[in-house]
């Protein structure tokens, strides 16, 4: 490199490489996962990691170990990778549920928050992944003419493949439609498409989508009956993004406002309150899960004197419930707060779009006194990539936007390079499935999650179902490893299943027998351990613990 | 419908459907683009619109039009789509270059704020996407067994990927680099992958690609000279979420400090000051873009009582100019400041990974106190979709962060649910090419813009290139069309071409033969149109305009 003579070029100057794991002990303590062999025997896997065999400056030459470094001095298990006998298809085994965090293998550096199970149970987090990631490493100068790094990547891949073909096979948890075929779109991948801006100007950038995106915001604006030159609004990379831009939306119309939002709401509203510096008043629920409206009178006459800016949720994260947003509105009525002194933010993360095919659901429209409502792309729809829609009136938006020269657009967006894949996944799925697709889906997992509800209170399963809702909570499993192979979201005592259409019903039988399995295994006739009481979590009408059944 | 008996279920009142044009003006000023046809002889296409044939709720029933419905009552038009003897490739044309918004075009529901061109230059918006959007339409009932749907998406997409090549094939504009293959990635689109938390702390979600981003950030950590056990990081959907996050860390760091940046700052910058209702001082730039030290120092010494929040720009977005890192720590120290006082965030967003490879730089480095630093991933690197890498101090996020028990993780990011291809993409990109890689590319880029500033130059066109950058400003382009057509970022009277790896001195040498072509129509001997003076804007010395050549 120091041949190279281009003047402008300096060679910089490059601290060493270090393979993934800042110390031995991790690495014994908890074998690499993503690359783990699950026998030693399994041809060409080392399960040693790369090193640093010529770090200094400037060459940032870092072989790939276990090919022809093999042999070389090596210190921890990291990153493994293949020799050159390496056979991609004998390796691809399912990979093992990894172990859960907490104690000795999430000692790594970001895992001092990691908590202990004793005693009161406290929040059990992830494992710590910089045991266990895939460290770049540089090219070798005969890579080309090898084809060796090549060879390398497509096996990561294929096993990453693996993985993940495993992990949805068993997924549960999370509200994510994962039932999805968008190879039609395969071709797209090859351009940079970015939506710059703002959805209904373009941008000077002209590889966007935005033709796609401003279709289905049509779709959206008249699914919550808001006409075309009344809304505005775009494709967010996520709920949290719809949520961050409501709450904004709110805050700047009424800069003195108090958030209200009950203690059920997804934490990025309160993540909100505190990034935008409002007052947030949180406000108690039901046990249903939806907002107590008796507590948000009285929080509402206690703060008088100051707009509210609500988030109504149209499907809590946990429990799936949905507030009254009728009867919000009616609250805020009683306490004297006129139109222009409140504004609704609707949290329709999930729930959004399922919402339109129930009946009996409060109807999210905005012929109602709300402001915006948001909605996840990636979790009823179903998308590669987290998205969602948010909807506003155009009247609060104007107030909010300023034009970006550079832009040729306006920025009223929070995020200002915007994903224009998105938009496209939407639209293909919206297109081929129509409402008449969605109805019959929603149709579908009402129908499983009541399955599954009440084969779990057949086997002695606390459980609750919300009416509104597919999202089954019951009582949280024991083990933390069954917890993780189903990939269940938890808190405190009660975990959840939300029952998505990808979710059928051979899944989860599946799911089912072997959680009362295990559960016999947990709980045995005359032990010690005990079906936890959820009766403060679900209601005792739905625990049947050892003193509410 | 209405035979459905499931019980659930509603049957939704849904409002009509009506296509994207909201009014027949707009149509027959602006025939639809994307869709366009651009000869009436091509067979099949129909420039009239979908209208609602059956819009009462609960059928939801849009024919396509163009298909059966094609002889029925239609008003304007605005979606376009195909007869039944339609041939998806003799209708592949290329898209014609979309006209200038501002006037008679643009007057849908979004366009209030499109800016008349007289007088003063003004801000020129793009056109208003309303007109020319891709309506969703519900499938037919016979769509299953005709496979009409299915042919009119993948004409519309095949139409739409033509587009985009042309687009991509005439951009020069922003600075992205659009040269790149991830045809091995492609298998991973099947699948939901969410990296919703910490990157560090694996959720309960399964589907994830954690593995890779902490690989990636590893990378970038080390560029930027910060261990292992000292960073913390995440990949981000764009720089704007970068300069989001590294500005929020300064506020929690500080919560009453003044957030300090150049006039030249991305408009994130001070997107990000109004979100988080923080003080916001804006400081002069010199002619090149760059920070003006004094001016910066005039105004920390008028607020010493407050900490500062410096966002340093590494790489301006319209001149590409760099900041002088060590100067600005040096008018901090000088003016009494100590490290206990400030917070810099280094918005990379660009040149961050172009710096390490240019000789005199200064040089980004956790070695000198900064708090955080971002940088894009789509633009020098290329992705598909936007995405940034953040990388800030774990002393600072220990502070921010929250652990979160419903996803078993911290929330630290400002996004929740998280893209996990974006990171693949990176891993993908770092691991084939490398650093030595990157050097190559960064060579390129600065010998090209070279080229293009020299050949501006000689053509007697005034343009400038600052010494660390491959960003050529230079006077904007007297015809609209012709900014569009290569997509030309623009501020008043300049312009700017970025050169990315994926412009070749063939694409540049295209534009050039082109630009001096029109130019001499745009500015004839003895005619009233004179180039502009761009002094105030690049300096006397690069400006060759009728006074200063």
């Amino acid at each position: 490199m120091g041949k190279r003579e281009a003047s402008p070029i300096s060679t910089p100057s490059y601290p060493s490489l270090q393979d993934c794991n800042s110390s031995s002990a991790d690495s014994a303590a908890s074998p690499p996962r993503s690359l783990r062999s699950d026998a030693p025997s399994r041809a060409g896997i080392s399960s040693k990691a790369s090193v640093d065999v010529n770090g200094e400056p400037p060459s940032f030459h870092h072989s790939r170990q276990g090919r022809s470094n093999l042999g070389e001095d090596m210190s921890n298990g990291a990153v493994e990778t293949l020799s050159e006998v390496f056979d991609p298809v004998a390796a691809l085994a399912p990979e093992p549920v990894p172990p859960v965090a907490g104690g000795g293998e999430a000692n790594g550096a970001h895992s001092e928050e990691t908590i202990s199970k004793g005693g009161k149970r406290e929040i059990v987090l992830g494992r710590n992944v910089h045991t266990t990631c895939l460290a770049v490493t540089e090219p070798e100068a005969n890579d080309e003419f090898t084809g060796d790094k090549e060879a390398y990547i497509a096996s990561v891949l294929a096993r990453y493949r693996k993985t993940l073909m495993e992990r949805t096979k068993y997924h549960l948890g999370y509200p994510y439609n994962l039932d999805f075929d968008y190879g039609a779109l395969g071709q797209l991948q090859h351009f940079s498409i970015n939506n710059l801006g703002d959805p209904f100007i373009e941008s000077n950038y002209g590889v966007h989508s935005r033709q796609f995106e401003v279709g289905v915001l049509d779709w959206f604006a008249r699914l919550w009956e808001l006409e075309k030159n009344e809304y505005w609004g775009y494709i967010t990379n996520c709920g949290t993004e719809g949520n961050l831009h409501g709450i904004l939306v709110g805050r700047e119309v009424f800069p003195d406002g108090i958030l209200y939002a009950s203690r059920d709401s997804h934490y990025s509203v309160f993540k909100a309150a505190r990034m935008y510096r409002m007052d947030c008043i949180k406000v108690a629920t039901l046990i249903s899960g939806e907002i107590d409206c008796t507590d948000f009178k009285a929080k509402l006459l206690d703060n008088k004197d100051k707009p509210a800016i609500i988030n109504v949720n149209i499907g809590t994260t946990v429990k799936g419930a949905v507030d009254d947003l009728d009867l919000v509105i009616k609250t805020l009525e009683e306490c004297g707060f006129t139109q222009d002194r409140f504004y609704i933010h609707c949290d329709g993360a999930l729930f959004g779009l399922m919402m339109p095919f129930v009946k009996r659901a409060p109807k999210v429209s905005f012929k109602k006194p709300i402001g915006s409502v948001s909605v996840s792309g990636h979790k009823f729809v179903g998308c590669p990539m987290p998205c969602g829609v948010q909807i506003t009136r155009m009247e609060h938006i104007n107030a909010l936007s300023r034009n970006v020269e550079y832009l040729a657009s306006r920025d009223a967006t929070i995020m200002g390079s915007r994903n224009g894949h998105a938009p496209i996944f939407l639209w293909y799925t919206l297109n081929r499935k129509g409402y008449k697709g969605f109805q019959k889906e929603v149709q579908k997992c009402l129908r499983n999650a009541h399955y599954l509800k009440d084969r779990l209170r057949d086997a002695g399963i606390s459980a609750m179902l919300n009416e509104l809702s597919s999202t089954v909570v019951f009582e949280r499993p024991l083990d933390e490893e069954f917890v993780r192979r189903w990939q269940l979201a938890c808190k405190g005592n009660i975990a959840h299943v939300v029952v998505m259409p990808n979710v059928s019903i051979e899944k989860l039988d599946m799911f089912l027998d072997e959680l009362t399995e295990k559960r016999s295994t947990w709980y045995q006739e005359g032990g010690e351990a005990q079906p936890p009481c959820v009766a403060a979590d679900i209601g005792s009408e739905n625990c049947v613990c050892a003193l509410h059944k």
